[in-house]
């Protein structure tokens, strides 16, 4: 039974903020410095002429305010959605122009929002956990406020009294807390939902001079969630294992590591960015004496950083967890994002590059000084580098490891699980050459907003095959996902970081995975490696286990474009049959299979204009499959990508990889360059628990040596193994080397 | 047994050829002109600079002449391949910078071939009908000598007379005289081989001053082909049916249609028009007396615009036929030939566009005229037409029909085989939405020049799965390609144009094909139309056939994208087998399939940023499928693409389909715009092979009528119908309209 709280309002606290508008996202002076530049900024004047043009164009169009009753996808819901970022356009076009029409527009907009509410109950649609009263959950709810309350600030001062009287007391205020102390599972959480509920209910407060409600924003309710509810709709957990806190600056303290990422991963961490910025903004002109955006030396903009290096050369941003692919920084929350973070942030010019290309700019002082620097010639290009990025609240629960060489990113997980967004992913990895995705990460199984595809929610396929261990490039053991695919147990552990460390020749991420199955620990390490002999940085990836006699591997490789070539011979099916009955196996067909022969395993494939090579270190007895995702689909929810996997049944193993990129080939002039690999063999010559030992040769007889100390990353520790007749010596945890013919 | 004929050389047929170099691409005028407008003209000095790159680099790495060994892909092919771009280029470079270092490197590049060439037997590898001495085949020997003959051209006047003499005697003449009378079966051909080998013995003829090779060339050999050699490698005759001329001018007389249509295809259009125009440069340059650009009123000027208009609007080549997908007017073919084109043909600034999107110029002529307009800003959008281009010699051969409005482009094709290139697709189209696929032809299957694939040559599944009628969007009678799967049946006959107008509010193609199947007449109608309540142009999609009770159609739609929905409810399949054990269903997977319930079939997917809608109008009986292609693939030689058929079994009938292209959505904004067809409903209100009448209604009650007399095309007949209730009158063989409420 769910159990309502009567709050009494006290709205006599009103008066402790100062009433000036507007004065979230846009202040007064800042509108004299837009009015004084306009005709001026090339970046600036297109992003208002392109604005003028689509708020013109509703404003034609007519207002209508439905009443609400489907799903996203479907009129009610994109008709709200649009209304709300037409009245924030409409707003701010208000203010830097002076026209009266879009203040008229806004006005009567919201007052038909306002003879609207009070009428309305829940949602029809039943599915949500905090179903929303405009929406079918109070998380678009809470969009529909961080947005209007932009639109209201707008014209605040530009209202008769009457009107803003009705506005606070029979939309607003109402508004507020019905997705705040009437559904507290759904503002009192540490979560990006809750994120926004803080931000919209702590705006309109702000707009409003509505002291109590700011504090909810920032400070959380005092107040118990109903008992029977636990979980969200994805799964997620409602409250966190010893959560104390809510509201706002909670939300900071616990939702990035100190290095600004985001557990849910770079998808959802640009989705709660918009709240979290767009609300500190407001804060910051509001409520100076917090000092938000200094909090936590400076997290806020440090996350966008964060944000901007997990992305690929064309700005997509890794699709790690739930995420649709194609997510990138050309998105409505970064335009907002990395302008604010050029303002606040000291203004690097390396930020500029990036804002151009985003092609538009925020219509605020940030966006102004953006468009102004590039118009100068001050943008300077984006400086990607290598980089840890630490998970969990403190930085102690895992990581994401990127590695970036010439045209290479490989980024490998081994943070916390990411609560209800998260996959079964420890260990994994992809691999980007530029923009084209080399090894791909599925990422969600989801259209988003799209309604054909069930309203565009997840999929059941997002549970039952992209959340799943063998979705991802990383080992799979006994055909079962790590943690027994059980969000609560995956939660309570993150991945263990070993070894980070780059320089420019040889960059290395290593981490250990020991609570994904019980009694068996996993450890990777991958490098990117530059050589004279080959055009592009190698990639070693050794990924070790120690485990009981008998364990059955399952290593995947979801390469991506087509197959040229094999050292191997498959025997392909003439019928296909999925491969499993659960853990995402239930999806793959098998389309070819072989014994392996030899001990190198090799393939290459072509994608877009490249060629790649795996080569792998393999024993007799290890199997290959190609595999084909699709299986049990019945409303082509799944894309048709390939897979390989590489099958082992042992004890303590080790499996060893070389991924190379080379040459190139255009379907315009039809000449192939490279298209075979350099690599000529790979080779273990160590393998134990404390140790791995590999080398590989080069067709053109060179050969290198990578070592490696799998328990003791000590940098001034030595090692000595004895390799066949060589002796090798090395300090730290790692040694790369070319090794010299005796 | 191969006859070989012993060719008395008369050298002193040399005299009658003027002896000035360079004269074939360049004329000594030519490159006073071009040094005089060296650094003013960006295009021309950028490719300059690029083209300067290139060979220097070349030169740098030093001249590698190896013995002929591999295969296309191979190492010897690939160097002997980039040895004759290069000396070409570095025979333009001399011409132009007059630095000696490039004529160098010819001459002693040339002086190894010397060498060399004398001393070689066939090629090594034997899969060739035509086997070379460089290389594997005649055909790429002669693309050498194509373009060695303008390097030598170059430095002709440059060399001493001893090294003429030698290169001349040991090298030129005994090459030339090899891949023509000692391969008659290749040279003299009416096909894309021979138009190499004519254009190179021709070229170094005109170079050298050797009418008999100029007269081989043009008229082709009075001898005649071994008769044991009847096809080539790819089961195309090698003597056409009556063929009584050979040579460059009856390729001309033969390859072309009066519109400039090339049986082939674009694609080997493509690659024809390189020795086409570039052996014709040199003819008007040495013989003017030919007239060849006026040949055929201006053909070869004219075939260039034929190849504009065979392309997407990011200038790929509709891929029918033989074609790997990507061939684009980026190609060094196209850059010559549009730039010729524009030179030659009247300089039209529309052309100027594609020449710089093509990004760089012919270095000569016709390339700094081009660059020249660039720089003064003449160039203008090329204006795509809607066109029909009839093939066969004398144009009355069936045609193929493209039909453009909007960002759409639909082509139909009922034209005569193609050749041993040729695909079993009459009646088959193509759909575009701009530059992306909507509805595909599968191209080739092959990968041009990647060694991994077989040598790069045809792949086995090119005619198993490629070919077959059932890889296209067209009709397939009970399970077997149209002429049983046979290139000499196919070749005697063409498709039937019936109709064609394109008018800006409804654009109609109609051909009919009446010898693909025995006893059955096959019709099919498309139109273009215009209509105020939708976004784009609908395409209406009629396909009547005449043919015996119980007869089996299947009907395939190979979309491209991702399958968002339908409102019919597909039963999918557990276990994947083949379709059947030939005619390409041997390479098809049945995924799901569904007896269809109502009269209206639909099914909506999403391709790149735009939702599309396939409306049919069926029947009880009818079922729909969805396929894979990749059954019986062992290499991955094909590509795991979705398709849809439609199944029957019926007499005379008529398949009425709607294709829609509405709305739009982007990853990075996740905001889906009008996901959803407007079109309600298709019916079939009159079928007859007579006439075919047609009604669609819209969502928003609009309804619209069209009709079709498919035995009398004249424009200033009368037709009557009786529909139901309503009489319907109209003029000439099509009527489109809005239809009125009573």
């Amino acid at each position: 039974m769910r159990i309502l709280i009567v709050i009494l309002i006290s709205l006599s606290s009103c008066a402790a903020i100062a009433q000036d508008h507007p004065s979230l996202i846009l202040t007064a002076e800042g509108v004299k410095s837009v009015q004084a530049n306009m005709g001026q900024v090339p970046l600036f004047d297109q992003t208002v002429a392109t604005v003028r043009t689509q708020v013109d164009a509703e404003i034609a169009a007519g207002i209508d305010v439905p009443v609400p009753k489907d799903l996203a996808g479907g009129y009610t819901h994109e008709r709200h959605k649009q209304n709300f970022f037409m009245m924030q356009k409409a707003g701010v076009l208000f203010q830097i122009t002076g026209e009266e029409k879009y203040a008229i527009y806004i006005r009567e907009m919201l007052l038909e929002y306002a003879d609207l509410y009070p009428t309305l109950g829940k949602h029809p649609a039943e599915r949500s956990y905090a179903r929303g009263k405009m929406f079918w959950q109070c998380l678009n709810d809470a969009n529909w406020l961080v947005y209007t309350s932009q639109a209201y600030d707008c014209i605040y001062d530009w209202l008769d009294a009457k009107t803003v009287k009705k506005l606070n007391t029979e939309l607003f205020r109402p508004y507020a807390e019905y997705i705040s102390v009437e559904n507290p599972q759904f503002f009192n959480r540490i979560h990006n939902h809750s994120t926004w509920g803080n931000a919209g209910v702590g705006m309109i407060g702000l707009v409003m001079g509505d002291a109590e409600l700011v504090n909810w924003a920032l400070y959380g309710l005092d107040q118990q969630v109903p008992g029977d509810i636990v979980k969200d709709n994805d799964g997620g957990a409602i409250q966190l294992k010893g959560q104390k806190e809510a509201g706002f600056l909670a939300q900071l303290d616990h939702a990035f590591s100190s290095d600004g990422y985001y557990t849910e991963g770079p998808y959802y961490q640009r989705y709660a960015m918009y709240p979290f910025l767009i609300f500190a903004q407001g804060l910051a002109n509001k409520k100076p004496e917090l000092g938000i955006l200094d909090y936590r030396n400076g997290l806020l903009i440090k996350a966008v950083d964060a944000l901007i290096n997990q992305t690929n050369a064309a700005g997509e941003f890794f699709p790690i967890n739930d995420a649709q692919k194609g997510m990138s920084l050309g998105s409505r929350e970064l335009v907002n994002a990395v302008s604010m973070a050029y303002f606040y942030g000291g203004n690097a010019p390396q930020l500029l590059s990036i804002i151009e290309n985003q092609g538009r700019v925020p219509l605020n002082d940030s966006g102004l000084a953006a468009a102004k620097a590039i118009a100068k010639g001050e943008a300077r290009p984006y400086q990607y580098k290598s980089m840890e990025l630490t998970d969990g609240a403190k930085g102690d629960e895992g990581a994401i490891g990127i590695l970036r060489s010439k045209d290479l990113t490989l980024m490998m997980k081994y943070a916390k699980h990411g609560m209800g967004h998260g996959h079964f992913d420890r260990l994994g990895f992809l691999l980007y050459n530029g923009a084209d995705e080399v090894i791909q990460d599925y990422g969600s199984a989801r259209w988003v907003n799209i309604e054909h595809k069930d309203g565009g929610g997840y999929l059941k396929e997002n549970t039952s095959w992209a959340k799943q261990s063998i979705a991802h490039n990383t080992l799979v053991i006994d055909k079962d996902s790590h943690f027994d695919g059980k969000v609560n147990k995956a939660e309570e552990s993150s991945g263990t970081p070993y070894f980070f460390s780059s320089s420019d020749n040889i960059q290395v991420v290593s981490a250990k995975e020991l609570n994904a199955y019980e009694g068996i620990q996993m450890q990777r390490t991958m490098a990117l490696v530059k050589i004279d002999e080959v055009e592009n940085p190698l990639v070693i990836d050794l990924f070790s286990v120690q485990a009981p006699e008998g364990t059955r591997y399952d290593l995947p490789l979801y390469y991506m474009g087509e197959l040229m070539s094999s050292n191997q011979e498959f025997q392909m099916r003439n019928d296909l049959s999925p491969m499993g009955k659960e853990s995402g196996y239930q999806h793959l067909w098998l389309e070819g299979q072989t014994a392996i022969k030899g001990k190198s395993f090799r393939m290459t494939w072509f994608n877009q204009k490249n060629f790649y090579t795996v080569t792998s270190a393999v024993r007799e007895g290890d199997e290959a499959l190609l595999t084909r995702i699709g299986a049990n689909d019945p409303n082509f929810n799944l894309r048709r990508d390939a897979g390989l996997i590489v099958r082992r049944t042992d004890g303590n193993t080790l499996f060893a990889n070389l991924y190379e990129t080379h040459g190139r080939y255009s379907y315009a002039d039809e000449i192939p360059v490279n298209s075979f690999t350099s690599v000529s063999e790979l080779s273990i010559l160590h393998e134990s628990a404390d140790y791995v030992v590999l080398s590989f040769e080069l067709k053109n007889g060179s050969s290198y040596l990578f070592a490696i100390s799998q328990n003791d990353a000590a940098e001034s520790h030595k090692h000595k193994l004895q390799i066949g007749s060589e002796k090798l010596e090395w300090t730290g945890p790692v040694y790369f080397s070319k090794r010299t013919n005796d």
